[in-house]
């Protein structure tokens, strides 16, 4: 049974990642790390969670005894600690941005020096959906953004088709998306009453949906605009694509059984999803639209920001890599 | 001082109007009418209105004897009760959809029989920005839907200006729109934590939008998808516009403060408004961003469903037919 | 392995118990039974369970052929499918109150005329902690209401030790609680944003909590009274207990630790629990207070209405009564 | 016209304080200041006040000139600015603790050192309906707690009246009452779906709770403890009476008529109150409820923990303290 470390489990995602890690049937969950709460059992910090084992100082060398890592560190902070254990063999599964952009410059433009540009090479995009086959040896996997997650599943069929003349994606996205720092922004009473965009025009997600629709086949700058509504997990993502060619209803649906037909966590559904129908799952729900009035056609995708938008996805990764059935674990 | 009935006053947003109205310096409000609930006090339905008077049956000979009438009745219904009133010299202001449609055969396809076209022509759509003197002089007002409403405010000075060659306009809105009525759709636990789209492709408000856009030089068909967002009242649109030529953020800028400089209503504001900032208001909150990576131009306008979007924008158009400050009992 | 039908299952409690069956691993889920939404997939009603069975017509001989029903109908309605069932041999597991209060009168006085009174004496009062060994042996579970769960739970050990002079409940509840029907107290406008009282001095549930508690040794009659709050599942008891006698803090964890030290579904927690730490779980979490102040004893308890209230209680029942482990397909 | 400046007003409370005076037709607002948000304008931090006025520090000297300053600071923050107005011949209503408490070493037990105990004996306590007339000609006025507001307003008359043997006060509140600064307990995450005790046996209110209805003739330690719920504003207080003697309904009703019958801001109702009911508003609402099964009597009041419970009320303290009437510039 391999062993597995989380690396970063006091905030949202690092905590699911480690919860559902202790109740999987073929990892040991070995080691649980926090920075600022090391000491803490996380069933103090997170009481649903159940899971009673104490957060640790990060240390590399009994980390790096592990077979695998989930690493849940804020971009910038992760890139060291991830060096650190593939410098001593372990398979590593990033939640943070660092190995997301293939681009160096691009990701010093929207985030910070990048610690390790060498490493950037060495990753592969964890989509599961997108690059199995590659996820299931690589050393190391840059697990997706939550909306480019959804955003990407939404439209790769249309991208692939190079049927993507222009795209506008309009997001509404849950309050956990904002990590559990307390900030004015989290603050219940902001929230509460209130649906607002923001990061309009520059969300630091917007290149990494570029980047992979572009190699998908569609070269075109998106629109992407999220806002923040009055729940806690969950993401909608409404997506307006105006076709380089006329598709029918049919036609459409088809384009997407094929691609996503035999897919175990996408479901294709006949009415537009809500939200509340993939909480705490690894699914991402899609109905699609070819609106007759105008032409264009409509992709919504719902999925939960914290398990298939990051937590849930390096587990069904972590199944790849290691051989296991994709869905173990995951319900 | 006027003397000013409520038709219809048991639902939420007739129930809005008799408030003001009941607190107006300038009205007396004289009965108020609900067809189910006639017999009982307003202020048994609605604790927080704070309106003691009790709720009659629709009597049109009682009723004409008012100077204006607000009509708040479904569509369908709401034509009968109006011609009534008409042709007893009252004005009305009707909130229903019954006369915002110039053409009959749109309403009909979008609704149900006509019951009185003869009117349609005699009606003034009653968005105080766009008709301010037509209203003045108009002995009906069919005031506009609630998505309409900020949907036209939003995009007003770019229809005006030949600027839109194509729209996606993504809307939000909280769940006092869908009416008092209980249903699955109004349960809380189909609307706690959750976010859904909902009339795609086939929203009633649509023409409607398209119509105003139209006659104000943008004849384009409007994408419009509503999502309903866990909140009771507000409503965000995020309207995303492909110009026809190339607009800078300053151009912009001057191009809505030129429209809407001296508006009592309209706030131009810097950061994408939230619908907590217009809550229980006439204001349609606007901000405006022209998007260099993409050269689209995004408007974002907030507005109270209940407050702009149906009950005070009838009201302020009640103090513009008689001649009061706009603002007049709208704080 | 044996089969179970669930009878009434389009209801939240009977979804979600047909949701537990369908992936418990020493059950079949042979049929799902509704009287509206016969003919209709379960999974179009709740997408989120993800059972794709079809609801089917109760039929009595058809479900007679399952070893356990779990009955799901509401009060009145659910005897005549009970006795059918027990007539054809199945054990029957009923969510309803028509087999909980053992004196009839008391149930007629609350309720309707009971339709088979003579079945009372061969039900078990279905909580699990108090009656696991009669429950073992039983035909017909009677499953307790939710408050009286969280109720007798929070206040068992001070009963059985004669502790209890006095004592108030105040309950805070979510809206699942008050059924899938929409209506103007479950529409979201009403719930949203507000907290008040209901059942004032006449719930349902306080028969129910006086009978057990009076049982166990406190012959007092409760005061309960719930509150409905803005979330969707969940249950908060706030107990305050005058005692017979006084009573310190240790005295009082060491009752507590020594009734239920070794249960599996209950928590002693060291802060007051929220009922986010136990949403969509079998746990109730309880917190005692002896409060030097005043001399009173507080306890807290938080459970999942829908869960340890109704239906994941039946379903440990269910494996106590076929043998299996207590925790089997409850995590 | 009297000029009033607001102390603190960047907190919620202080901030609808300036709200309502920038409003009011009686009084003029010539300043508000802050400490850390100096600079800046109301309407920024707060756009849906709409009050434009900057922020300044807070200068004694310039404060001085005013006639009336309401000082909204934190406890041990308000003395010193208190004692510097009152010197300058202001007459000063305080929202924090720091002149609530008759009794210095309470006061220290659970707040901080007193920095001005020699002006204790100079505040009145500012309840309205309770020492009205000490406030018309106080110097100083100590505006009373939010839960102590509702707790004192439900039970004086029961107190006066020497019928409280033993009281059980469960209330439930609004986030915005934790203030303004983000922490752990007010992010969103943590509120949201949730319900939960907090301050158990030791919250600050209670001492001022005692204090209040000890001087009314009930000297019983009250059992107090306050619950988090998931909505902004807004306070509900369960209170369950043990009599000292046997009190009916009709008796019940009459003595709260009696007491209350000529206040404009209470409302009697015969229905148990909702929070939704008095939003925004400086009204409390009263039920009461005689239980026969028990004997015991139940008081629900209902306020706005920022209105009613804080900065409406001190606006009602200042129309008395300078002859206006009370309802002037409260709707």
């Amino acid at each position: 049974m391999p062993d597995v470390v989380v690396v970063g489990a006091s905030g949202y995602a690092g905590a699911i990642a480690a919860a559902i890690v202790w109740r999987h049937p073929h990892f040991e969950l070995t080691a649980i790390t926090a920075r600022e709460d090391a000491g803490r059992r996380l069933s103090d910090l997170y009481p649903h969670h159940r899971v009673p084992l104490e957060l640790e100082s990060f240390d590399p060398d009994r980390a790096g005894e592990a077979d695998a890592a989930i690493v849940a560190y804020p971009h910038g902070t992760a890139a060291p600690a991830v060096a650190a254990l593939l410098e001593r063999g372990v398979r590593v599964l990033d939640l943070s941005a660092d190995f997301r952009l293939r681009d160096v410059a691009t990701y010093e433009h929207w985030y910070v020096p990048h610690p390790h540009p060498e490493l950037i090479a060495r990753a592969v995009y964890g989509l599961t959906e997108l690059y199995r086959e590659a996820i299931a040896g690589a050393e190391l996997v840059a697990c997706p953004g939550c909306f480019p997650t959804a955003a990407i599943l939404a439209l790769a069929p249309l991208a692939s088709a190079g049927l993507i003349a222009d795209v506008v994606i309009d997001a509404k996205t849950g309050v956990s998306g904002a990590g559990k720092k307390p900030t004015d922004t989290t603050h219940f009473v902001s929230v509460d009453e209130n649906v607002r965009p923001y990061g309009v025009g520059a969300h630091r997600h917007m290149p990494e949906i570029d980047q992979e629709l572009g190699a998908l086949g569609a070269p075109v700058p998106v629109v992407f605009t999220p806002h923040l509504v009055p729940l806690d997990q969950g993401e909608l993502l409404s997506c307006y694509v105006t076709p380089t060619e006329r598709v029918s209803q049919e036609a459409l649906e088809t384009l997407y059984a094929q691609r996503y037909g035999d897919e175990p966590f996408i479901e294709l559904v006949s009415r537009p999803p809500g939200v509340r129908d993939v909480r705490e799952t690894n699914i991402c729900a899609i109905n699609v639209h070819a609106d007759e009035r105008t032409g264009k056609l409509f992709v919504f995708a719902a999925i939960d920001n914290l398990w298939k938008g990051t937590a849930s996805q390096a587990v069904a990764n972590l199944n790849v890599m290691f051989g296991c059935d994709e869905r173990a674990g995951l319900r």
